[in-house]
């Protein structure tokens, strides 16, 4: 182990292993990771263990792993349910480092199943024994050999060493990702599968493979998360290692997600929060299997992450270009006009050409010697796309024809490894090979190209943006107080005193009161009933817009109470609440949202219908940076309205980035005691905001405490 | 031939060949064509045509096709451009009945090349003569082993029969999809690469093969389209043949629509008129030449469209299960609830197994015998879904332990040929072609499998609901006159009378007499001036709303009047509109266009800036239908606003629905007329609509003759 040590270093490296429920027979759950092993060499001793005694596969077995008369680093569980306690005591009696429970019957199948399950993980913590499972279909170590799991996708292909590392929850999953990933010949280094994540999730996993040496990129899939910061800190880590990680989560849609509580019993998490989390840690969400093996094999090739958005791309024929061009304007990629100096190169060497992006060399390009690499070579002189792509239909199936071709080119990119050179074509796994070995990407489909550039494109992205997880430290003013929150006065209180601005607003007793509140505040005023009993006062005709003068606030304030004592005779009436009526701006809508598994996310909406019609809504974990605010605000299309929309005016952005920024240290200075938090609207003006409603909800708890 | 002859039957099935510009060199464009029909063993007579008039690769040639001493149906030259009229001229004399050009130079170059070609086209047409190309890749129809192609694609792998036939402009599309398709082991039955289509295009080209006995699925691809209506019909024909249509239009993004604009000169069509254009006609728009490849592959392998939106999934593994119902949400798929009698036929056969939909069969499967199999048999006997899809991992690479699974699965699958069935699996060449002659498809990444069946799906949903093109029959009454559409009044004459409700308005053109119309409409009104100059009346603050008296109208007309001599002194000025102030409804914008490819197409959005930062307006050719007319407004979002919204009102649907139908009957109408109407904004009131503002452009050519 060339890296630091760490507690899961003796699951994925043990120094010797005991096999407990080790079967004689190849075929069988036990028998298989013996015979994996075996098979591949794995080099430091197995001991299988098995009530027989016998020779199991040709090694000396035990009856249990504490019989072992040598050191023992981990125990690998493949016994019944029943058994596995048993097993579990006795191997850290024995004194393993780590334990793998590859036994399913735990907490996914029912409450006793559970307890069993907190049992055994309880022993584990209590001796310090890292526990991986139950239920997990193993873990692979592949330059080591060590591969251990019952798999039988091991039967139909050994895993070739690679820089890929995979982590999932699901064994499937891992099944499934591994089976295609080693039919197109990409390479492992490590692969585990977390199953019921007793101990060991797939977020600790990525944190272990963000050091692991002989790992460049990580594939992940989770089903759900329990601790949403550790999660955030191995995707940090990770970004910050230069390491890639593509996650999956599934459980995407509505669909999915039904499907889900069947089959884990675990709550699946909001989507969207995930796709937040995943994009401000830098991460990747491919939209399948083979999408998030396009990009691993992408980059496992060309070991760099395209240094822009730009694509170039050159073709034999102008209808191949134009269908790449049109998924590259779907995956937000550009193909800026060639400069002048290409264009000038391109046509001395190409008259016929079309020395425009995409690149149309024609057909005649056959005619010039070299034509393909030295466009290549103009391409990669003259421009700063970050990758260059040519689509080349077949020649890589003749490769006598393609011979100098291809060797020009591969010396072409290992000049220019800062660059991605990616060829479209069909070609023999030879020619495919050598490329490969140079750095060149050889894809069979077009879009699929360019969709796998687009991928790692957006990594890059994200990896300029890193969100930054505060520290454990305390904010340094005390929390305030939030006693009197269940009101729009109260919660417009609690949020002016963290600095949102609120509109100069009066809560009154008596409509003498009103009318003199009003006079102050400026007329027209708006006129709101207050009770914490009712949350919608809409609904109880609890609000008058648009009071011209005294004697209107003055019968208002008796209409109000009236009708609130109406429709809600037991409501607590605090009064009327008398503020500006404020015009001439642009609606919006600030939220917070404690999210059970990531805490605390901001969330930015446009108001009116196209919030809920369209979705027009952005999160942000919190806190905000000014920065990480204004690209919330970028986020949603509606946007465009604060920006001279229809030739009217500017409003002031920066006000309403202020006002986010305020919402999410208030998130951060109440983040156990908050719920959520809707200000609906804010109103944008032309200079400054204002809060006009604020719904405040305190989590249950902590209600029930601070009330008497 | 079984099937009705065509006049392209000379181009698809000729009796006799004669190459013009045939070369000895086998490797050579002229060389290439007969070498392919020469080792596929075409079994017509081919003569080489080539000055030297010696032996070509074994056959005797004659230095002009009227040199031929026997009957030629098709000539295929490819001589330099500089020899191509002649050679036409040639061909044409001999009697030939088709012409393939292959040789470009042509409109794709300049304006010469494009001369020329209209030339060439004009002997042909003259003649009776059927010509491809120019500039075209070819054409190959694989049962007959006419293999007339230069694309050195067919160096690699010839092409096997099969029942998918392929349309495409752009030859290297047809190669890039021929490459990938051949290598995937799907067979063809005929492709035409139309090039240039200066006679046959890719619509005729759809038409003649959803006659075609041999081919069962179509894909194409288009850049460009001349004949809308001709395009249209072909898709329909294949629809009403039964034979799906999977067509990509390249140039979908704005970047690939200037990719296509440098490489084609021809101008790229409204991506979206496209999109609507097939959809109406029962054809897919797949996202990729391999999605493309992948529905065509289960097509036929199936034979069947889905039955319904319906999937069944059922797998060893829970998480793979909930990727796919995941993707099958995305597509828009259900996965509905096993039934009752489903689920007590699974849990009796597999006790353990989590009884839903995705099914999951556990591990465990393996213990009880022919487990799979009988869980596919419980889903296809108790469930209606039209497609069933299992995960099994890696079984099909051990094709010994899947023996028996494998045989009782295709049993099934046979017994249930009106369903889908889908297996997601690796599999070994021999496994999976064995499955797929018995009606089983064979996929192994499981998104792809999900989105292939939903494109099926799709298909069926579009085959339900064809657009019917009008007759070439006039409109039984006589054209209205259009004389007068030039102000918002005049637009709004002509809408009325084509009975699209417009409010009780009045053009006054005195302040006396604006206010006697109001008092007739009734307060309060609106005012706008009334100019042929002025199309965008705020702009020159030339509307006035909410007037409550008739001194305010008197006032009002005044001001207008003033307002609009200041900003546009020049302007013909006819008075002022009168009009009752509507409010309390929802406003849309409804609107037609007059497409240069598909002609009048009928646009439907909402009111508000969610048109243009949404983009949620949809499409559909006139005429309209009141189902199609419902289907418009279905399509877009915003209409939940008319629904019910928030606990708000019905608006009147019907009534959005007859104005949509009344507007698309305008078109027909005044189809070649007029350029596009506004109306802008459409308000839906609880009881009725009301057109409050509409724009009327007429066609430039017409418009000048209208004028005296």
């Amino acid at each position: 182990m060339s890296h630091a040590s760490s507690s899961l270093d003796a699951l994925f490296h043990p120094r010797s292993v005991a096999l407990v429920g080790a079967s004689s027979d190849p075929e069988r759950i036990g028998g298989r990771p013996l015979r994996f092993m075996l098979e591949a060499g794995f080099a430091a001793p197995i001991y299988p263990v098995n009530r027989s005694g016998a020779l199991i596969q040709g090694l000396q077995s035990y009856q249990k792993v504490s019989d072992i008369p040598f050191p023992v680093d981990q125990a690998i569980i493949c016994v019944p349910v029943a058994g596995v306690e048993e097993a579990v005591r006795d191997a850290i009696a024995k004194g393993v480092k780590a334990i793998q429970v590859m036994t399913a019957g735990f907490a996914e199948i029912d409450a006793a199943g559970r307890a069993l399950q907190d049992r055994i993980v309880g022993l584990c913590r209590a001796a310090g024994v890292r526990m991986l499972g139950p239920n997990s279909l193993g873990l692979l170590n592949v330059p080591a050999r060590f591969f251990s799991t019952f798999s039988t996708f091991l039967n139909g292909a050994q895993p070739q060493p690679g820089s890929i590392s995979l982590a999932t929850q699901s064994g499937a999953f891992g099944s499934a990702a591994y089976g295609l990933a080693t039919l197109r010949g990409l390479g492992f280094s490590k692969i585990i599968a977390t199953g019921n994540e007793a101990d060991v999730d797939v977020a600790e996993s990525i944190d272990y493979l963000a050091d692991d040496p002989d790992t460049r990129i990580i594939c992940a899939a989770v089903e759900s998360c329990r601790d949403g910061n550790r999660l955030r800190r191995a995707l940090l880590k990770a970004a910050r290692a230069g390491k890639p990680v593509l996650i999956m989560k599934v459980g995407r849609t509505e669909l999915g997600a039904a499907a889900a509580s069947t089959h884990t019993g675990s709550l699946a998490g909001n989507d969207k929060v995930y796709d937040t989390v995943f994009r401000e840690c830098g991460a990747l969400r491919p939209e399948s299997i083979e999408e998030m093996l396009d990009i691993a094999y992408l980059y496992t090739v060309s070991g760099v992450l395209p240094a822009n958005d730009e694509l170039g791309v050159f073709t034999g024929s102008g209808g191949i270009g134009v269908l790449m061009a049109d998924e590259a304007g779907a995956q937000g990629m550009e193909l800026p006009p060639l400069p002048a100096t290409a264009r000038e190169a391109t046509l001395a060497l190409l008259p016929f050409a079309v020395a425009a992006n995409p690149l149309d060399m024609t057909a005649q390009v056959t005619s010039v010697a070299s034509g393909t690499s030295r466009t290549l070579g103009v391409m990669l002189e003259h421009t700063r796309y970050g990758a260059v792509l040519g689509y080349l239909a077949h020649v890589g199936l003749s490769p006598e024809r393609f011979a100098s071709t291809q060797q020009e080119i591969a010396e072409l990119a290992a000049q220019h490894r800062e660059r991605l050179t990616i060829l479209v074509m069909l070609a023999l796994p030879q020619v495919r090979s050598a490329l490969e070995k140079q750095g060149v990407a050889v894809f069979e489909d077009p879009t699929r190209a360019v969709r796998a550039v687009a991928g790692l494109a957006k990594i890059r992205q994200r990896w300029q943006a890193l969100y930054q997880l505060p520290g454990s430290a305390q904010p340094a003013a005390p929390a305030l107080a939030l006693d009197d929150v269940h009101t729009e006065s109260g919660a417009k209180r609690a949020l002016a005193a963290a600095g949102l601005p609120v509109p100069p607003e009066h809560l009154c007793s008596s409509a003498a009161q009103a009318a003199a509140a009003a006079a102050q505040v400026g007329f027209p005023v708006v006129a709101k009933i207050v009770s914490p009993d009712i949350a919608h006062k809409t609904e109880v005709g609890g609000v008058m817009l648009n009071l011209q003068d005294a004697t209107a606030v003055d019968r208002a304030f008796g209409t109000l109470m009236d009708r609130a004592r109406t429709a809600r005779p037991d409501a607590r009436l605090e009064g009327v609440l008398i503020a500006p009526m404020l015009r001439g701006g642009v609606e919006v809508i600030l939220g917070l949202h404690r999210d059970p598994t990531f805490g605390q996310m901001v969330m930015y909406g446009s108001g009116g219908t196209a919030v809920e019609l369209f979705q027009d809504v952005a999160l942000a974990s919190a806190p905000l940076t000014a920065a990480r605010a204004q690209a919330l605000v970028d986020a949603v299309r509606s946007s465009q309205l604060l920006r001279g929309w229809r030739g009217g005016p500017q409003y002031d952005e920066a006000a309403l980035v202020q006002a986010l920024c305020r919402l999410s240290e208030f998130a951060m200075q109440h983040a156990d005691r908050v719920q959520s938090v809707d200000i609906n609207p804010l109103m944008v003006r032309t200079q400054g905001a204002m809060c006009l409603d604020a719904v405040i909800e305190l989590r249950a708890q902590t209600q029930q405490e601070a009330q008497p």
